[in-house]
Formats: structure tokens, sequence, C-alpha cells
């Protein structure tokens, strides 16, 4: 039997990215696509709990069964697995995400958010992401490590409780050298607002900013991607800092 | 020179909880507070980037300087970070959040992003829940809890890129215990969609569940809140799957 595979992301069902990581999905298993009806980046680990949700059947990828849904990228994930396949997928993937999604922005992302709720529900999961923001981005590339990524993942025995992040460069002369297992790089944003006035005088903001690499360190995914590789970085869902916790119970607050 | 505190929740700026919280971060520093204008509960980690966001001053707390912002929880932050502080707060709180933030709730969190993202930006940070949803709680249990909390932290050297998940029980004829320092619970939502029929006999969704601890461990935040405790959990923002990388590593993709 053909495994069942669930595919979302956070860019909005009529995103090139989805249409070129299904044209790959589809040579390994059984596709469901549920994805949010307008981008969703930035969304995080957000779910719709103050609205409904609506789930509308889309016929945007011929001889496919397809929804747009008005919730964020990990509705997508709880409405396909309890409402619309009553069963737990044996793969999820999301992507491609336009844009890169290294290091902390693993936090920030829907594409990854979709995930790691997969991991959550220990279904082996899948985030893409090429580190091109351009609508038209050429995918071809990033087709070839996520055929080699999903083949790979369905052959194997999947980590439990745990998702993959990963990460395609942008390369124009050379071809990707490889993939790496890294770990999420210690990197942050230095946010900006683009502060701009209506035209009632009233002031209002944009969220921009530098996102800046402050590891050294060669096992990260941003060194992976800067030399040539894709990354992978298998990511789990427990945020425990177990570092510190004798330390903490020192405090004898 | 008193510390200065910067203060968000995820439930609104109107919500019981925020005004508890206030009332104790005063008596240890000068406060800014800065809180999502409609509730913004089970936000996660998102943050605003298609829609611009509006700052504006609030009247709510008399003598105090608090803004309501139109964006998340993450957003409050980065927007009291960059556009209104132009520094780094001694402490960030969140809270107190209405019902529990416990185990993998940390991911769907709005009140626990907050200082999530204060972790990341190195700043002590955290988080504050009571288990209890009702608009109305009775907060001065969980105000004791978090005057010892926020004293310690302020006294102590705050472990660096890390927040903490406080979460205290409701407790009705006997006094909470104490504060354990724990770890995340492995517990699950089993979800569920609540589906209804519109006026034009279209569907629609409201997600509800059961939240299901699958963790026998009595070293958990779960385990603690049953039996009396309030509960800190010290959390990190690095989601890398350590203990699986050579496995995968072994792989060869």
């Amino acid at each position: 039997m053909r495994p069942l595979i669930f595919i979302t992301n956070d860019d909005g069902i009529s995103a090139k990215g989805i249409k070129s990581l299904i044209d790959v999905a589809v040579e390994f298993g059984d596709v469901l696509i549920i994805a949010p009806d307008k981008p969703q980046s930035g969304m995080g680990h957000a779910i719709t709990i103050n609205h409904p949700l609506r789930l509308d059947s889309s016929r945007l990828f011929e001889g496919l069964t397809a929804f747009t849904c008005t919730g964020t990228p990990v509705d997508c994930v709880k409405l396909g697995i309890y409402e619309v396949m009553h069963r737990k997928p044996d793969l999820i993937v999301s992507g491609f995400n336009h844009g890169e999604n290294t290091s902390t922005n693993v936090l920030y992302s829907g594409t990854m958010s979709a995930v790691v709720e997969g991991a959550m529900e220990n279904i082996p999961s899948i985030g893409f992401s090429l580190c091109d923001f351009d609508a038209d981005a050429d995918f071809s590339e990033a087709q070839e490590i996520a055929r080699k990524v999903i083949r790979k993942s369905l052959d194997s025995s999947f980590p439990s409780h745990v998702c993959f992040n990963v990460n395609i460069p942008k390369l124009k002369n050379e071809k990707i050298k490889g993939i790496k297992i890294c770990r999420q790089a210690h990197a942050f944003w230095e946010d900006r607002f683009d502060k701009r006035m209506d035209q009632f005088n009233k002031p209002y903001y944009w969220l921009t900013g530098d996102f800046t690499n402050a590891d050294a360190g060669e096992d990260t995914d941003l060194f992976a991607l800067e030399n040539g590789y894709a990354s992978i970085v298998p990511t789990q869902f427990d945020m425990t800092a177990y570092k510190v916790i004798d330390e903490i119970k020192n405090w004898e607050i």
C-alpha cells in the first residue's frame, strides 16, 4: 500500500513552493493537501480558537484531494488528522517555504510549526525551506534534496516525536555539495520598526530587521548553508532547559 | 536605581490577570505595560508581518505607562524593546494567564512565547499562569508565588537565554505546598472539531479536545501541580533534538 502523505505550507495554497513539493510527494505516495487560503508566514505555532475555521475544497491540483483552510498551518494539520483523514498519515511534509527557516526562525515559522505539530502526534514530519524569498524561485534543486530526504525517511525508522527542519541553499553557478545534519544556530533578529504615518497622521509600524549569526560553530545549519550544503536540524518540542534545572533548584525559592 | 520591568500578556490588556501581575511588579520596579488590545490566546510565537501594527496609549492603569498593541504578545515585546524603550528592560513578566500553560502548551501559548522572545533577547523573562480559566479568577495565591519568584529572579544571576514557565495550581481549601523546579511533561491534546452549520448550511469548525498526560514522571510540571505545588520549568528556545543527531548522521542521506 502506498504511504499517505499530508502536505501543507505557510505561504498559502497558491504559492509555487507547495506545488513544487506536491510534485515530489506524489512520486512516493497518495497525498492529501490542506493549506492556508492566504499567506500565514510568521504565524509560528498559532492555533485558531477565537474564530471558527472554514475548510473548502480546492481544484488547484488536478486529480488530487486538496482543501484550503482559513486558519494557520497548525490548524491545517489538526483539521487534516482529526476531521478529514480521521487517521494519522504516514508522513507530513510542509513547504517548500519561500525563504529560509534556519536557526531560531523555527519558532516564528508556520512551515516548521506544522511539522512540530506532526512530531507531537508522533508522525514523521519534515519542513522544507528554500533560501530564496522570490515568489518565482527555482525549486528544482530543492526538489532533488526533498526527494532524497523523503525517500530515506520513508525507508528508515524515523525518530519518535522528532521532526526535521530542512533548509536548501540558493546556489546559482554550482551544485549543492550534499546534506549536513546540524544543530540550530544561535542567531537572532535585530528588530527594527519602520514607523510610517497614515492618512490621519497617526503612526503605524512594519516589523523589519537584520538576522545576525552569533554562533561560530561549524556544526550549525547556518554554517552548512553558507558552505553550499543543505541542512537538516532534527527538531523537538521539549523546550525544557535541562542544563539549568539543578542551578535553579539551588535557588530555594 | 529601580529595575525596569516590562509587562505583557495574551488575554489582552483588560484581563484581570495582567492587572493582578502589575500590582505585584510595581513593588519591585518601574513598569512599562504593552499588551494586546484583544485576546491573543493560542497565538504561540506568531509575529505580525503581513499587516502594520498599531500602538495606542492606554489610561487603564493610573500613574503607569501603558500601551495597547494590535498584534501578538511577541509583537508587544519587540515593540517594547525596539520602539518604545529603545533599551532592554531588566525583567519581562507575562501573565497572569487565565488558564494553565503546562507541558507542550508552551508552544501554543502567547503568554509563554512573549517570554521565550525575552530569552532570545537574553532578558530575564518569566511567564505566569494560574490553572483557572475563569475571567474572575482569584489571583491572590498566584500573586504570592509571583512575588517570591520575581524577588529571587532579580536578586540572583538569571540563567542566560532561558525563561521561566511558572504555573500556579487552583486550590480551594488548602495552601500551595511550595514551588517545584520541573521539566515539561510529555502530554498532548487529543483534538476534536465541533462541526456546526451556518445560516447558509455551510460547515464551520471550532477546535476543542482533551489534554492527556502521557508522562508518568514525578519531575514534571503536571505532577507538581496535581500534588499542590506551583511549577517552574526553565525553558529554552534551542529546539535541536541533540539525542538523535548521530542516528540521523548514520542514515547517510
